[in-house]
């Protein structure tokens, strides 16, 4: 367990509502100079700060929450209006009263990763050596570090033990990097459609789309907030290729197949005649509307450091040996992006280190976003892991059990 | 058939190689005002100029060309060094003497596809109407009109009938294209790792090249020449892109995994750490020496409007009704950008047109790029697949036969 810096109730959450300025719809809890994130990279960063967003009501014996961990374009406003977009909370669908992750009988936290352009320190924050943005002064980040600041951040909340650890993606490989590092604060996880360490494919489409936002003069090594410009071009290009990574070919033949866009012949051009690139060339601007470009830059540089096995002479099982953790993996038979297969190897890994391991590979055709979308089977199978796990930890039906 | 303009002798050859000026190592074929090439756009194009390569030599009854189509950034320099780069020719390891397309047998031809850029007329050409290259301003081609340049082109060699027409990818496409187009014209064919039509997650995926080009403020709406710029950092992110749909999963795996660059541990920056990393920056550097931005466009263009069906009302076995050539499809288990299962249509809809069609499934991780690849099993299925098409069509193992 790590320390332990400051155990307070939850009314910090009322106290840390004095910082919404920033983001004004987030809570954020800063922590000073005294209280340095050490990173991976050997640095200690300070001060720092998280936002985050909670739902639901911490019961007395502070033994029902749960933590969501949000992949890489996500952030903290899983059910909620999103303060920049005005569009739903991206997780409504399984956040809420009578939802798979229930907010009349758990505690949902769930913060932006350092890193993070929602509120959290990142690229995009002041460096107070400097009085500027960081830009790519900002220390290189991993998925530890992630997990790092979210205990700093549940000390701060007075939350020692995670009834449960969800997420999706990058919110995944947190989920798992939660209980190799912290097994003794994680009840139970529930890492979805990931993965513990990157696969080449993966590092190649992500340095494919740093070298978009590079490419972009708009970029100026990183340095564009001082030019009042943003790298919206190849952010925008970044974000393409993400997108197409993150559906099947069975998904976009179905949504769009060849379909032209408001015509039936081709114009002869290069105009978006196909409605799939329309379909992508919106993706890409509406992203840039709300994403920094830097913050892009280090959490796909982060997901591509991960690897669990390597911290642990090689040997995933090693690094949950003797975990008492309770695992639901969970995949998508159609995800390309974290193939079905690694989940398989993940259980397998789990099962050497005797962890009670349960194992959903769900069929669709929706791709690696099939964890954001209205997948019933998905849900049902949240909701009885997270229902059996609750009986285990002695949770009753309301808030206060 | 269609209009032989002018049956000259393989001399042309020779006097062809007058052109050598624009592009030392190809003879060029040139069309003038009264030889336009009808564009499925509309447009006559006049003049135009198509180059090749042709290894081996004609027979006397002019009955042992083989025609070879080539992918998107690949040319005319099938077996020859390359004039601009001076690495060895793309298919060297099928074209020679004893090799599968057996120069002693076979006599091979290889056009730079309309729209290209190493000798063929394209959008890097000169304009005759204002005397600058002609950048957008060219029509946009298709799969179509790229055979009918061939045919063209063919008309001039005074070579009716092709023996067998090969090619894999964009290659393969024609192929179907000559099989649908000139039925009487082709009496073998081998298309390889393609498809009738390219699908939604391809469309896409060449959707993110052209925008990253277009985004790259040195692309100038296509007219970089007249600023002395090109739009390198752009067109080695397409190539980027590119690149990694033409491997697989498990070739990026086995050649890269997460093995690093020169190093054992991060650098927590943003440098090309892992292998993927740098062999991915040096396919998008090397590829912006020897290619042109705008060409990439037209021809990703072509590929996307490819759909075979969609001429012959929908139906894809209307397209080879009484169809005489033999053909031997092929397709690699590993290639996700032309799926098997899409070869696998091809070869239904060629039995509903009860046209004499085998198919080769080869088993091999090495994705898209196979084709292009040490796999015998490929080479020898070609050879066979040739060597009986050659008895049917009478071809001795002589040149002269």
């Amino acid at each position: 367990m790590t320390n332990v810096h400051s155990i307070s109730s939850p009314s910090i959450l009322n106290e840390d509502r004095a910082h919404e300025a920033d983001h004004p719809t987030s809570p954020v809890a800063t922590f000073g100079m005294d209280q340095p994130l050490r990173l991976d990279c050997g640095i200690d960063l300070a001060p720092f700060q998280i936002a985050y967003q909670t739902y639901g009501e911490l019961n007395a014996d502070r033994s029902n929450a749960i933590l969501i961990c949000h992949a890489l374009t996500l952030d903290q406003h899983v059910a909620n209006l999103h303060p920049l977009t005005g569009k739903a909370g991206w997780w409504e669908i399984m956040v809420g009263p009578g939802r798979p992750l229930d907010t009349d009988r758990y505690f949902i936290i769930c913060s932006n990763v350092i890193g993070g352009c929602m509120g959290s320190t990142g690229p995009a924050s002041t460096d107070p050596a400097t009085g500027k943005a960081w830009g790519l002064d900002f220390p290189v980040i991993t998925i530890p570090d992630m997990v790092r600041a979210q205990a700093m951040l549940l000390d701060r909340l007075g939350i020692e033990t995670l009834f449960c650890v969800i997420g999706g993606s990058m919110g995944g490989m947190q989920v798992l990097q939660w209980t190799a590092a912290y097994p003794e604060r994680v009840f139970s996880a529930l890492p979805v459609a990931c993965s513990t360490r990157h696969s080449a494919q993966n590092i190649a489409f992500h340095e494919l789309g740093r070298q978009a936002v590079m490419a972009d003069p708009d970029w100026h090594h990183g340095r564009y907030f001082e030019r009042s410009t943003h790298p919206h071009r190849g952010l925008a290009v970044a974000r393409m290729a993400g997108h197409i990574t993150y559906l099947s070919d069975a998904a976009l033949h179905r949504k769009f197949g060849r379909r032209m866009q408001d015509r039936e012949l081709p114009t002869f051009s290069f105009d978006a005649d196909f409605q799939v690139e329309s379909y992508l060339r919106y993706q890409g601007s509406s992203f840039v509307e709300r994403f920094d470009a830097n913050s892009y830059l280090y959490l796909t540089r982060a997901m591509d450091y991960f690897d669990i096995a390597a911290d642990h002479s090689g040997v995933l099982a090693q690094a949950f040996l003797g975990i008492k953790t309770r695992f639901c993996v969970v995949s998508f038979t159609s995800d390309w992006l974290f193939p079905t297969s690694e989940s398989r190897a993940l259980v397998h890994a789990l099962n050497a280190s005797s962890a009670r391991v349960s194992f959903a590979e769900i069929e669709t055709d929706r791709g690696h976003d099939a964890f954001l979308l209205d997948v019933p089977e998905f849900f049902d199978i949240s909701r009885a892991f997270l229902e059996s796990a609750g009986k285990a930890r002695g949770l009753s039906n309301g808030a206060g059990g």
